[in-house]
């Protein structure tokens, strides 16, 4: 038991809620409960702080990744106590993976109720360590403000990281000193002459070699010094399998993504004698499969690390071009190339001509397509530039939740989400919130009534299937109706049978503002 | 990389499941991944073990959750590395906090693969440990069966608890020597007669006192021979707010839950010079507020453990009932009783009345009606008898999956889940594996168009809140269509927008087998 708590623009939530948007973090989604309702009492009296309710908290925490993807800042969340902690686990594991920086806010009971063991009492701290690259207990309303200014710094790494603050309900309700200024963001580290020098020397040596981007060298500044270099060194030019957020399309470098199936990347980098890591890190199975090599490097293969995560990698592209004398203007530009309007059955194939056909330039694409999207990607390669967002942690139910926030970041773009029908239903709360917020974000359902990824896995594993295995990964008893759950949620919606209809409806959903969902029925297999 | 595994009915998967199966654990509640591609496989070669697909694992936790509760067995869980269990982690939280036995597997990457730290890496443990009274690593293919009979043991207790086994799929495809015999299950203790004698002398004092059950002392048995020692002492009778099944109805000892308001609880509790605890934990409020106190029990009060969660409650109520010459038929059964059928607007005392009106005999009730089921247990206290179900872990998102498992566990009963607004859109994913599985469950929708409980919560800790704070508790923007939602998942639904069409429509649902969902729609507040 405390004391009467004071004033709210005294106490602990509004000194903390004050820092976070001094220091530049202005947005938080949230799906607070009880410990909480201090911190959202106190948001009325900070009006800079832009607060997002979401059903479910895997949105709130998928929404702080899309976010920060795109502004390039932080975006805080609030949880409620561990419970809530664990149902947005998922995607703060794949912002952790992503390098996304993220302000965790985890609510929890006043410090000296803790004793107690009431039911909702848990081990916070254990459950979000693994996802955070720092992590605090706050334990008193005089020092909240410094807390929360030190998770901001912390949450940019570099590289970027997920910065947990638990968060006990009387540091919130109790008397605070007021906000603190914003800590400084470390810089990222410039790579020295010798390691930019040593790699040169491996480029010039003639020997089959790879540069493989990852993390911010695939933006186009990295894109572009890389390019230079690969086109004047003779290096394949590879990135990370799902990059956090690659820009692509007419007038930006392409690149060639490193295949998820562990078979398609060693075949990939097959006879390489040196692969250069540029900010990505040396590639490994996404899964382990009987009789296939988790380590994707082939033998006889020397890696070579340009620019660890934390380094300013498009600084260290730019010196190394440099180094190799590599021309201005030497960058292998992507050409306009748009396939037909495709017509006839939806297929992996139609339904990829589709999006080709009709995507509008600066358009962001969050991709959770799985298998039914395999082919989107090369159908678009030569549309109009625009960002092509990734799942880099494969924790699924991560698009939806990452459309949100990313349209929130970024009001004036379109944001279209490719969601693959299982991983749809884990976060399909989001759509709610793009209502609420009014965004501009196109969900196109991929229909293809089945987990079809495991499908691919049960037999690339090995196993044998029979009917009872095959029932796990089957989505038709009952058949999911996207339609009908986008219009409980308030989201106007529409079906697409054939490829004309698929393509009628994105050229409207394109030149129309959101929230809009288009389901599009797909085969059951590829 | 490992050789090539050996025939399914062989590897380390098969006797894991047949070794469960033998040990009386046949229903498995899964939303499996690549790394369960050996498990799901195996499932053919072992018939009687009933695996249940779930579309979230939230889902998957809650309904082995349910299960239990009413099969008095554990089912177990199937997750997907450390994001999936993330997913369930809540329903875990729930299950640990209302004793419930669940053997959660969480699928791993293969032992070897682990140090390659690839993209879905995670610290399973660390997630795991707060909701879980036993945990192992599985290591190898030859001693899983003996890790999966352990984990089966575990999970009984007593008291019942969540017994996590971490599966590398390496350990799944690998050669066993097959299923081992179940591990003998420790009994409940025996409380000692000179423990039962101090309480029977503490109850012939005369001091006021107060029996609390939880646990499995609130099933008949222990109602009936702890009405028998309240009635014959004077002693107040009174079951921990939450309990995870309470048996009631009429011709069942009524006994008065604890309040879940600190306020009420405090006045219940109030005057007492001795609180006997008979299965429960010593009352604390659920939450912190300022200037309400965490520990419920009055000074001055003496608190006596008659029976620890894991002893046997219902035979120390026995011994005790015998101690104090309670004449056998002493119990104080509840009455038969029916309100009207109630007519006019729908309001939280109309919904209340439609229930009690209309309830049958035999139907489980689970309750996360939260504020706008407040009176409907008072008025169902005299229907015919029945089980009740909540929520002692507080993780809401509970009870559309514990309706699910619970339904399975008992396939000739009828379940009513009494599901809040907010709550439901959890978990809301269940009502597939509801019609998938042809489940006999009506879920009751209670739309009021808001977090209702936090409102209430918002004033309760004193603060002062704003349209922006209120607006994080309102659900009215845009408004959630439950029954376009329930159509989208194969759920035939209907809306009642007056107490004439809920208590018809409860008929209707009653008399017909499920899956079904009602639309209650209710005013915002109380």
């Amino acid at each position: 038991m405390t004391e009467s708590s004071p004033d709210v623009t005294r106490n602990g939530a509004h000194a903390l809620i004050r820092t976070l948007v001094d220091a530049g973090v202005d947005t938080c989604f949230m799906n607070p409960g009880t410990s909480e309702m201090h911190f959202v009492a106190a948001l009325d009296d900070v009006p800079e702080m832009h607060s997002v309710l979401a059903l479910f908290e895997g949105v709130a925490t998928g929404a702080a990744d899309g976010y920060a993807r795109i502004a390039e800042r932080p975006a805080a969340v609030l949880l409620h106590l561990g419970p809530g902690l664990g149902n947005g686990l998922a995607n703060l594991h794949n912002a952790r993976r992503g390098q996304t920086p993220v302000v965790n806010i985890v609510g929890d009971h006043a410090t000296y109720h803790a004793k107690y063991d009431a039911p909702l009492q848990s081990d916070i701290e254990s459950i979000a360590k693994g996802v955070s690259g720092w992590i605090r207990s706050s334990t008193d309303a005089a020092t909240v403000a410094d807390d929360a200014a030190d998770a901001v710094a912390a949450s940019y790494g570099p590289p970027g990281q997920v910065a947990t603050l638990v968060l006990p309900a009387d540091v919130c309700w109790s008397e605070s000193p007021g906000p603190v200024a914003p800590k400084p963001v470390p810089a990222r580290a410039r790579v020295d002459s010798s390691t930019i020098e040593a790699v040169a020397a491996v480029l010039r040596s003639g020997e089959p070699a790879a540069l493989l981007l990852g993390g911010a060298a695939v933006r186009e500044p990295g894109l572009v010094a890389g390019s230079r270099v690969a086109a004047t060194s003779g290096a394949k030019f590879l990135s990370e399998t799902f990059p956090s957020r690659l820009e692509r399309g007419e007038g930006v470098p392409a690149i060639e993504r490193l295949g998820y199936l562990a078979e398609f990347a060693q075949a990939q980098l097959g006879g390489l004698s040196h692969l250069v890591l540029v900010g990505a890190t040396s590639p490994v199975s996404f899964f382990a499969y009987p009789d296939i090599a988790s380590d994707l490097v082939p033998e006889g293969c020397t890696v070579h690390v340009l620019a660890a995560p934390g380094d300013d990698a498009v600084a260290a592209l730019e010196d190394l071009a440099a180094a190799l004398d590599a021309p201005a203007d030497s960058a292998v530009l992507a050409g306009a190339f748009r396939p037909e309007r495709p017509t006839g059955d939806l297929n992996a194939q139609t339904f990829a001509e589709a999006i080709g056909a009709t995507l509008p330039e600066d358009v962001i694409v969050v991709d959770e397509g799985n298998t039914g999207g395999l082919f989107v990607a090369g159908f678009t390669g030569g549309a109009p530039r625009h960002d092509w967002l990734c799942l880099p942690g494969g924790a699924i139910g991560y698009g939806m939740p990452v459309a949100t926030g990313a349209a929130i970041a970024a009001p004036g773009r379109k944001v279209l989400n490719l969601q693959a029908d299982g991983s749809a239903m884990y976060t399909f709360q989001s759509l709610w919130t793009q209502v609420r917020e009014d965004l501009d974000v196109i969900t196109l359902i991929l229909n293809n009534q089945s987990y079809a990824i495991l499908n691919l896995e049960l037999s690339r594993v090995g196993a044998n299937p029979g009917p009872k295995a095959l029932e796990m990964l089957d989505l038709t008893n009952p058949t999911i109706d996207f339609v009908a759950l986008a219009s409980g949620l308030g989201v106007d919606a529409s079906r697409a049978t054939t490829a004309e209809e698929l393509t009628a409806q994105l050229e409207s959903a394109f030149a129309t503002r959101g929230p809009h969902l288009i389901e599009a029925i797909l085969p059951p297999t590829l």
